[in-house]
C-alpha cells in the first residue's frame, strides 16, 4: 500500500461492504475493510443453520480468502464502535482507522418495538452464533418433551411461535414444521414429532405482505399444507414466563410455549445512530441513515452507507427493502462511484434494477414473483434452490449445501441437528 | 417397552456405548442410552474441526437418527452424575433409571497432572465445544498478529506450543502448520504467517511412542518437513502468563506464546470414580476402573465398564490403547455377552483383535503399522482416509467429509475457518 493512495474504509463484509471492496479491485486506492467476524455470512440460508440442515460454515467464507488475491484490500477483524467525522477516522475498540471515504455497511440487528426484555424469550436470526442458539433451542424443546411427565408440559414445549411472517418467518415457520413432521418423526419413543404446533405470527392480514397478495395466499396454503397455523392480524403483546399474549383485533388469549422465534423487526445497527450524531445526519424509525440518491450522507460526500443500514427512497417513495440485491447493487454502485470521482467523473443516482422476489417455504414449495412471471411451487422452489447456490460464495460451499439439499431432498434428513454450546440451560 | 424385559442402561453413546446398544438390535431387552449430548461424535476427526478442515456436524450423527429404527431403544438426553447398586439405579441430574444390566462407557477428559490451574490457557480437545474453541484461539492469533504493533508481541502470537506427542499431538501439529503454511499463506499483509513457528513438545524421547520406532521415526520427519519443531524429552513446568516454561534435562527455558494446546494425557471420566465409590472397584492412576475379562466389575457381573473408561490388561500386561477400534470391539462383545447370559449361555473372555495403527501428519503423509506390513507416506495416508470415510456414521457425512477433503487437497483451503462463539476473549 502507498501513503498517497486514496483511502477507502469499509465498515461491514456482509453484501454491500463486499461488493464494494470487490468492486474497487482496479481501482488505485488503499481499502480497509473491518468486520467484527473473520468471515461473510451468506444470511439468506442461515435459517437453515437454525433448523439443523446446514452448517453455519457451508454458508460462511473467510474474508480474507475471499479477498486475498486482491491486493489492494487489508482487513481488520475489530469492531468499530464510532466516528470522528472531523479528522476522518473511524474508532475501533482497540486503535483508529483513517479514511478519505468511509464506506458504512453494518446492517441490521433485532428490533423489538420497545419490548427489548422479550429478547432472552425470544432471540432473532441475524448471526451464527444466534442460529445455534436457535437451532439448540428447537431441538432441546423435543428431547425435554420425551421426558417430561405433564401433559400441559409437553404440549408447551412442542409449541414453537415464529413472530413475523416476512420471507425469515416463513421460511424459519416451514422448516421446524419440516423438521417435526418429518426428519424427527420416528426418533421419539414418548412423543410424537409431528404433534407439535407451530404458529406464524402476523400483524398485517397476510404473509409475505411486502409481496403481491396471489404469491402471499400461495404462501399460505403451502404453509397450512406443512402444518403450520397461519395466525394474521394478529399482535404479540406480551413474551413472559413460558407464555405468549397474542392479540387479534379485540380478542386477546395465552398460548403456553417454550420456543419464540423473533422475526418481526429489524433496526439499524447502532453505528448508524453514531454516525448520525456525527454529521447531523437525519435517520428513519428504524435507525436507518436517511442517504442522497447516491448512497452518501447528505453534506458529507465523502461518507457512504450501504445495504439494510440506509434508508433510500425507491419508487413511489417507499425505502428500499433490506434483501441481499439491493446491497449487493449498492455495493458495486459505491465502487463505481468512489473510482468516476478519482477519475473526475460524475456518476449518475443509484438505481434498485429489483429482478423479483423468491421465499422459500418447504421442501419442494416456494413462491417466485419475477415481475411480470409469478409462480409457485416446484419450479418456483428449483429457481430458489439455483439462485442461492449461484450467489454462494466458494466452489466448496456451492457444492457442500447442493449434497446436503439433495440428501434431505431424498431422505427428510437434516444433519446438522446437533446441540452445542456453553453456558445454555 | 415391555415391563417384564431385561433393561440395559448405557451410559455414553461414544463408539463403544453406540456398539453395544447397536449389537443389542435383535435382543430381547429394553435398552436406555443416556448421553448429555444429542449426538455421536467421530472423535479421531475432531483435530479437524479444531484447525478448520471440517464443520462439527460432518464428524457427528444424531444419536436418536442412528437408532430410529431400533425399536428396543430409548434415548435420554441427558447428564449422569451418580449410581446407586443396591437399587441398580442411574442418577441422572433429574430423575433416576433403573437397571438390570449396566453399561458404563462415558470415556476420558483431559488430565494436566495436577495442574487444572493450567487448563483455561492450555484447552484440549475432546468435545465439539472444545474444537470451536480451539479453532477461534488458533485463527484469533493470527488475527491479532496482523494487528500487533510489536515484534514481541507478534512472536508470540505466531508461537503455537502442542503438548503430548500421541496421535492427537502429531495431527494437531501437523495441521496448524498445513494452516499457516498453505491455507492462510497470502491472507495478510503485514504478517507472514508461514513464519508462525510450531512446536511440539513429548516428554519421552519420540513422538508416537505407543508406535514402533521407526514409524516414530518417521513421523518425526514428516513433522519437520512441514516445518513444526519436535522437541522430545521436554516436559511442560508451567503454562502461565502467555508463557510456558519447558525442561528438557537440566536445561529449561521460556516461550513466548498465546496459545497452547494440551494433548498430553487423559482421565477417566468422573463418573468411573463415582462408580468405584459405589461398587468398591479398583481405578488405576489414570482413574480407569479396573475390570474383568469379561469387562464387568468384579463382585458385579450386572455392570460392564466399556472403551476408553476402563482398564483391560491386554497381552503384556499393558492396558489396552484408549483407540476407537477397542471401544467398538469392547461395545460389540458386551452386547455378545448380554444376549448369551439370557440365553444361558456363556462368553469367553474379550480379546482384542489390534488390526494396526494410523496416524496422519498432513497431506498426503501418514505413518501406519498394520502389523507385519508397516509402510508410511502417501499409501498410508490414502488407507487413512478411507478407513476414516469408511467408519464415519451417515452416508450424507462421508459425502461431505470427501468433498471437503478433495478441495482442501487440491487447493490447500480450509473453509470451515469460522471465529464463532460468545463471551470469548
Amino acid at each position: 500500500m502507498s501513503a498517497n493512495r486514496h483511502r477507502v474504509v469499509i465498515v461491514g463484509g456482509g453484501f454491500a461492504g463486499l461488493a464494494a471492496a470487490r468492486g474497487l479491485k482496479r481501482a488505485a486506492v488503499d481499502i480497509t475493510l473491518i468486520d467484527r467476524s473473520n468471515y461473510h455470512l451468506f444470511q439468506p440460508l442461515l435459517y437453515q443453520v437454525a433448523t439443523g440442515g446446514l452448517s453455519p460454515a457451508d454458508i460462511s467464507a473467510p474474508i480474507r480468502a475471499i479477498l486475498h488475491r486482491q491486493k489492494n484490500v487489508g482487513v481488520i477483524m475489530e469492531e468499530a464502535v464510532g466516528f470522528e467525522v472531523r479528522s476522518r477516522e473511524v474508532v475501533l475498540r482497540e486503535g483508529r482507522v483513517a479514511y478519505d471515504t468511509l464506506v458504512l455497511a453494518t446492517g441490521v440487528r433485532h428490533h423489538y418495538f420497545g419490548h427489548s426484555e422479550w429478547e432472552p424469550e425470544a432471540p432473532g436470526l441475524k448471526t451464527v452464533e444466534d442460529a445455534t442458539e436457535i437451532r439448540g433451542r428447537i431441538l432441546r424443546a423435543f428431547e425435554e418433551a420425551e421426558r417430561a411427565s405433564g401433559n400441559g408440559d409437553k404440549a408447551a414445549l412442542l409449541t414453537f411461535v415464529v413472530v413475523g411472517g416476512g420471507p425469515t418467518g416463513v421460511e424459519l415457520a416451514g422448516a421446524i414444521a419440516e423438521l417435526a413432521r418429518h426428519t424427527l418423526k420416528r426418533d421419539f419413543r414418548k412423543i410424537d414429532p409431528s404433534a407439535a404446533r407451530i404458529l406464524l405470527v402476523e400483524a398485517t392480514d397476510r404473509v409475505l405482505p411486502s409481496y403481491r397478495p396471489e404469491l402471499s395466499a400461495a404462501a399460505e396454503r403451502a404453509l397450512t399444507g406443512l402444518g403450520v397455523e397461519v395466525l394474521t392480524g394478529t399482535m404479540v403483546e406480551r413474551v413472559a414466563g413460558h407464555e405468549v399474549t397474542l392479540r387479534s383485533g379485540d380478542a386477546g388469549r395465552n398460548l403456553a410455549t417454550r420456543t419464540v422465534l423473533w422475526a418481526a423487526g429489524v433496526q439499524a445497527s447502532s453505528l448508524a445512530e453514531e454516525l448520525a450524531r456525527e454529521t447531523g445526519s437525519e435517520v428513519d424509525r428504524a435507525g436507518r441513515l436517511r442517504v442522497e440518491a447516491d448512497c452518501t450522507l447528505a453534506g458529507h460526500p465523502e461518507i457512504l452507507a450501504l445495504g439494510d443500514i440506509c434508508h433510500l427512497a425507491g419508487t413511489g417513495g417507499k425505502p428500499l427493502p433490506g434483501v441481499a440485491p439491493v446491497a449487493m447493487q449498492q455495493g458495486r454502485y459505491a465502487a463505481r462511484l468512489i473510482a468516476d470521482r478519482l477519475a473526475g467523473r460524475s456518476t449518475a443516482a443509484f438505481r434498485y434494477r429489483d429482478r423479483g422476489s423468491l421465499a422459500v417455504i418447504g421442501r419442494a414449495a416456494a413462491v417466485a414473483d419475477l415481475g411480470r412471471l409469478r409462480f409457485t411451487g416446484f419450479f418456483a422452489w428449483l429457481l430458489w434452490l439455483f439462485i442461492h447456490i449461484m450467489y454462494l460464495v466458494g466452489f466448496e460451499n456451492r457444492v457442500l449445501v447442493l449434497v446436503q439439499w439433495a440428501s434431505s431432498y431424498f431422505t427428510h434428513g437434516r444433519t446438522a441437528r446437533l446441540i452445542t454450546g456453553r453456558g445454555q440451560p
